[in-house]
């Protein structure tokens, strides 16, 4: 791509560094900025710049927040017996969003990966395993998506805890509510006849 | 979506006012930026703000550039009796990287939209008017979009330069190269039959 513009050259180049956004798509981001006020273009510069420079994360759970302690953490009407162990604190939200879970978090900041290069040293599991010894944690919820990197963060750290006095638990696998039988791949529908789980337990969960 | 974080919050609004990033697209760019050095940040920063401020089109065909005269119109070897009427400078570069057109080019900076409010007077029509009466230019090409608003301003253009005494073209519409017939849309197909051309012309085009 040839620009008639170092400028631009260099605002499309740096633009181009987000993931998932190709020269093409960050020309026409940069086009647009171009033909909004200066201002949106200042904000977003600065918003950028403020968070990167001023990010904290929660002392505790590892989730970004602008306190020490994160709200949820520090909230006292939450159950901090029990703890749900995430990747990032994307996941963090999408659980918040059911409003189904009252314990705490703890966010790993990424899942161990041999390939990239990820082990375990680079997230935040000697924090977890503290807060297990010290803080009188009774059941640990492993949340961490169904991948390869998944399953292997997750038997690392039972193997970790298998001499600590706690439940540890897993997301249950299965067919998503209202999706047909049919169109469940293979596995899934396996997971879900070998897990299956009293009757009365569903009855619970829709009311 | 709920936040933990303020800053956090004010990164991804500012991100998903870009077109085509939503909330989710912009806290996973926001949350990408966060694992990177934070100079990538800085640089990012920097170099939307510096292209925002210190801008510079054209003054002869208001393409982006940071010299007065874009090193198009400042190119003695270019034709300027030939002049090619683009809708915005993506439109420049896709057509320069064909290596077909020697001529100079006019970048409008938009295509009439009454439904979007854009009237003749938004676009750079005056100062294409000005450079027909001029500089001498013996053809122009509309070469604009093929959607109503790309007709509509082919059609004002005309009709500005009725009494001009200037060749207009308009590119044309046919079945893309490379295509099988009975996939191309009637439109396109019903247009390459009408506008045929004859035979020789496509040697000389293919040679």
């Amino acid at each position: 791509m040839e620009f008639s513009s170092k400028l631009l050259e260099n605002a499309v180049y740096e633009m181009s560094q987000l993931p998932g956004i190709g020269k093409r798509s960050a020309l026409r981001l940069v086009l647009h900025l171009l033909k909004q006020p200066e201002a949106q273009t200042g904000r977003l510069a600065e918003a950028l710049n403020t968070l990167r420079s001023q990010i904290k994360f929660c002392k505790s759970c590892h989730n970004i927040s602008d306190l020490d302690l994160c709200e949820i953490c520090a909230n006292p009407a939450r159950d901090n017996s029990i703890v749900c162990v995430v990747e990032d604190i994307r996941d963090v939200m999408a659980i918040e969003n059911t409003a189904q879970f009252k314990g705490l978090y703890h966010v790993l900041g990424g899942k161990i990966s041999p390939v990239e290069g990820i082990g375990p040293q680079h997230l935040n599991i000697d924090s977890l395993l503290e807060k297990v010894r010290s803080c009188g944690i009774k059941e640990l919820i492993f949340a961490l998506s169904a991948t390869m990197e998944g399953d292997t963060t997750n038997f690392y750290l039972y193997k970790k805890l298998q001499d600590e006095d706690i439940i540890t638990s897993t997301l249950a696998r299965g067919v998503p509510v209202g999706d047909e039988l049919e169109y469940a791949d293979e596995v899934t529908l396996g997971r879900s006849i070998l897990n299956r789980i009293p009757f009365e337990n569903s009855l619970k969960a829709n009311s």
